[in-house]
């Protein structure tokens, strides 16, 4: 008798598949192809020299303690760092609210594990970022969705989707991946209080807060839970976990993000890292942290905004130069992403279609939606990436884009209006 | 109302708590208790130099690829360098067989993730490596128990275990931790015979397999597998998937493993990492390729060996000079470990806190079996490892150890022998 290796795989694995956008990484792999796909920052401003002189001051001074196994908490001057930067903006941590993760996708995945049973109902937006579906999916999650507008999660709808009794919501409140949309400050209030009143924790997932273009920093909602509690307890409880990273400010290529949550929250999250991974790697934490100090990072994230910045612009400008008017699209205040809708009745499956034909890509819009009842919707949407592709490919892909639209424009018809 | 996040927690949670080794890193961390409790390798032989050599390397001449996002499945050289490793030991393997993952203990995560339903049995060895039960227990894995001897799993009793129908089993053929003991030769031919014909796939972890300090190397149970199939298809399809890593010939810090396996198997993994983290660090396995390549491993190993081997050779010296003739011990051909046995009704836990007031510590025995039975024999055991300390400081240590030992023996009565 052979073994047949599908026929044991665990039921959870009925939930997964690839996910859209590492599948479409690889047809984009075509130098040919502009692609606006990804969410890959721009490497022309990854600081490689820093990088490079921390290597070697890590190697030539605490080599045995960097490729050595570490504690899986984290290496402690850099929970230390990410302390002191969540303190600026209002909460009091410290290290023992900070958990080192191999990337935020990690910890979602820990979130996974640490909240959801099969079964259990997960609050999150519509659209919201396919990552942290893949990442809940395995662990059986079903979803209420609350719908968006231009000022992020629509809160007037929230309290009819509390009433479910959602496990926790998951909410991206700055320049949220795909909708590049942000939670109005109003809306965050509200949030975090009906949050509270329903006893539903939140993950705040905030991987871009720091790349913002233009207007005025925004209240993250753990601050605003902390407000409510009037706790001057130095953190002991909360409402909130915050997830970020440095993938967007130094490299996606270290795997390197944190969680800011409760002690005891923490203490969990680290037995189920144990299991997973032991450890971030101490190497890759120590160099990030010689990178990041003395206010590098600050400095850095400075540039990165000026250069981000400019493609938006850009991206922005070429859209409204190429687009046929059916076509409408948001105007982030920061992050990586905007998000186009299309006329009722046309499908973005088919304009992806044309438009590898014309050599330019992005993600098609139902990839970001949980759940089934978000199918049509979805068809009406793509994302498009500003961060990678440098400003004379951004106007020459968004041409591209704009003859593929046109395309498929011509060949369709609005529905008669009935009068 | 407020949350509270315990009441939260999944199911799956009940069943994890932190490793004793994890804990026991924050005791041995005071400088003056001589440590046998971690695997941790001995820091004087990180091939420190090499490493700087490789960082520069990378940054100078690749920066943009390897602080960028990467491919799930790994970095293509490197797939295609353990490929190569692979097949100098009889297993004809491509990259499409390798998943690079963050370490050997995020492949047993994704196992755990790929196989075990809750409830679900899984057959390991008595006593076993207890990172695979910390990776297993989260998915609700029950265990069916095979003992060892100094031959390693004991086959003859291998039959009755795989008709209770466990999921798969995981076992640890070479100087397996904690045992210390190598499956021999003949029980890998019995072994893999009997998953074959009870259609039990196998995990093979091997860890420590080129780290053999006398007698010849024994063939891998996946090398066993593809020779039972007589397969000629290039490799699509086996019963066993073989788990190795970087983390004792290069450095643990890097987190850095692999899995090999049939390519659809490889193809579902791919996707629970995906979830899990996206990818390992860019960065690091290029680092580590550039490390490893043009044999620089292979004569590295040498000198791993040779420094292991004369620590393992001090310490059954020391062992031999200094306990008493009622405790026993393996001697391990190889590896981290050796694995003592103390006489019936000694209980390792009060030689532990006997052991710490000598300032010297180790790995108590009942944190390496799974299930309930063996609770008993647990307490008969602990694990020492000889990698990470110095030589002197192994005759130290041992020394100590002695002395905790002696402490215990004398209060210990041997049962009554009913003539």
């Amino acid at each position: 008798m052979s073994t047949a290796w599908t026929s044991r795989y665990a039921q959870r694995t009925k939930n997964i598949k690839s996910s859209a956008i590492r599948e479409l990484l690889r047809i984009t792999q075509n130098p040919e192809i502009i692609s606006f796909a990804g969410g890959l920052p721009a490497p022309e401003v990854f600081p490689t020299e820093r990088f490079r002189e921390a290597c070697i001051k890590v190697l030539e001074n605490q080599a045995r303690l960097a490729l050595q196994y570490g504690a899986t908490e984290g290496y402690e001057p850099l929970r230390e760092m990410i302390a002191r930067h969540t303190a600026r903006y209002g909460v009091k941590a410290k290290p023992e609210n900070v958990l080192i993760t191999s990337g935020s996708q990690q910890a979602l995945d820990l979130i996974g594990k640490l909240l959801i049973n099969s079964g259990d109902r997960v609050l999150v937006e519509a659209p919201t970022y396919l990552g942290a579906l893949q990442a809940f999916n395995v662990y059986g999650a079903e979803y209420v969705c609350v719908p968006s507008d231009n000022d992020g999660l629509r809160t007037n709808q929230l309290e009819a989707s509390l009433r479910l009794g959602p496990k926790f919501m998951y909410v991206l409140p700055n320049f949220q991946n795909p909708g590049g949309t942000t939670l109005a400050e109003g809306r965050r209030h509200e949030l975090v209080l009906l949050a509270e009143r329903y006893g539903i924790p939140i993950i705040e997932d905030d991987p871009y807060g720091q790349l913002r273009y233009e207007g005025e920093h925004l209240t993250p909602l753990i601050v605003l839970d902390r407000q409510n509690l009037r706790s001057d307890d130095g953190y002991s409880k909360g409402n909130v976990i915050y997830l970020s990273t440095f993938s967007k400010t130094l490299a996606p290529g270290l795997r390197l993000g944190w969680m800011v949550g409760p002690p005891d929250v923490i203490t969990k999250l680290v037995q189920l890292k144990q299991g997973a991974d032991l450890h971030t790697s101490t190497f890759v934490q120590m160099v990030a942290y010689e990178v990041a100090r003395d206010n590098f990072l600050d400095e850095h994230i400075k540039l990165i905004r000026r250069v981000y910045g400019e493609r938006r612009d850009v991206m922005l400008k070429a859209l409204e130069e190429n687009f046929p008017p059916e076509v409408t699209w948001t105007r982030p205040q920061g992050g990586l992403f905007l998000w186009v809708t299309l006329p009722e009745g046309m499908d973005c499956h088919r304009l992806f279609e044309a438009a590898l034909k014309e050599n330019v890509a992005f993600v098609v819009g139902d990839s970001f939606y949980a759940g089934n009842g978000y199918a049509e919707e979805g068809r009406r949407h793509f994302r498009l990436n500003f961060s990678n592709a440098q400003p004379e490919q951004i106007r020459e892909g968004i041409r591209r884009l704009s003859v593929a639209i046109k395309s498929q424009l011509a060949g369709w018809q609005p529905e008669p209006v009935v009068r």
